[in-house]
């Protein structure tokens, strides 16, 4: 190391697959090739991490690819150590589990510490199940609000959704939510209760993979339609008033 | 024609460039390759949608690609006639003018009208300058809404913005919103005169391109920091309050 300021590395945002469908399917040649030459990375979870790399045309032995997890609540002092790597001037991969780092996951304080330190930040092109649904859905694309997980218990559950119903006709704009696959039947079931009859509710399941299936009916003609099959499917959930 | 009832066609959403960037940096290979076979598109615009095209290896000469442009507000009896190759039992591709069809642009009406005839529908994976900016905000992106354009009428724009950051505070939401490229600079300044010291601004300009630029500052420090190139680019703007 000389006395000149050692410069900091990029942190490359590497968006990881929705389901087991071919890599060529959701990650351009370009990401594939900055992914696979990154000696140093940041996971939500090493395994998935690994398996992920494993897809990839390595340029060196996996094992030799430094893989960080970053808890679900990472402290300050723990960021800066996942960040150490880019301070030391490499550049630095992060992904989650599913989809896009720092999007309906953790990560977004990594990134964060990464624009503090003045790192640049470089996101790549690549699956999420957000813009996949509401792209398939048919509800309106121009105005729509994410909001991760409704409330558990029933009677929250039922007054949350009927709020975000009330946005969606006030504000023209689509709802979007998700749930723990094993429940999905359940939240299903809740929609269909608890919206109005001619609410249009998107189930936008497994994209993707092989099970994908995107439908879209006033929530009236759902209560009449056979029952979808979404429990342990990742299904995202889409409404608009 | 038989007797048998034509089975109707796929509609492909396929995601168009955000920038100059050769296609391998924004476009898996199943999505070029599900592109380049097709034999029927509808555009928000065809002389882009044509120059996308010639980006593909095409099965095909370019002039026996059928084109149909959809209008932006386009009337049931127009929405048909798009369609018409759907129902005729050909694929489909629909694509805008960049990024991902149907969001933040027109095309989800005749997405709605392909689910309502019972065809499927499937959405690629590509950019979307929402999921790109979001992702290196380093903003929550467990929670966020994505509003299109605020209002232009200065006292209004404003009132609009204050709302915003009232809801971002209180849902813990990242707000998102675009703007003409040609009024990004005024738009940056009123953002920058509007929220509160604390609140944290993400700009991010020209995504995937060779001007790509992603910061995120508070109020406060954009207020004390050099004025950002922004004007003629296109930028997505992004706080939290």
């Amino acid at each position: 190391m000389t006395e000149k300021q050692q410069e900091l590395g990029t942190l490359h945002l590497i968006p990881v697959g929705l389901s087991e469908a071919g890599i060529d399917n959701w990650l351009p040649a370009a990401a594939q090739q900055q992914a696979s030459g990154l000696t140093h990375y940041v996971a939500e979870n090493a395994k998935t991490a690994r398996a992920f790399l494993k897809l990839l045309a390595l340029a060196r032995p996996i094992q030799d690819i430094d893989i960080q997890t970053l808890p679900a609540k990472p402290d300050q002092a723990r960021l800066e150590q996942c960040l150490a790597p880019l301070f030391a001037g490499h550049d630095l991969g992060l992904v989650s589990e599913a989809g896009c780092p720092a999007v309906a996951d953790p990560g977004s304080a990594l990134v964060a510490l990464a624009h503090r330190a003045g790192a640049r930040v470089h996101p790549w092109v690549g699956p999420s199940s957000i813009m996949l649904g509401l792209m398939a859905s048919g509800l309106d694309g121009q105005r729509f609000a994410f909001h991760g997980y409704a409330p558990v218990k029933p009677a929250d559950r039922a007054r949350q959704l009927k709020q975000w119903e009330q946005l969606s006709a006030r504000l023209s704009q689509t709802q979007i939510l998700i749930e723990t696959p094993y429940r999905n039947d359940a939240m299903f079931e809740t929609l269909a209760q608890t919206l109005a009859p001619q609410t249009r509710l998107c189930l936008a399941r497994a994209l993707t993979g092989p099970e994908q299936w995107v439908a879209t009916r006033t929530v009236q003609q759902w209560r009449k339609a056979p029952t979808p099959k979404l429990s342990g499917l990742p299904t995202l959930f889409l409404f608009q008033a």
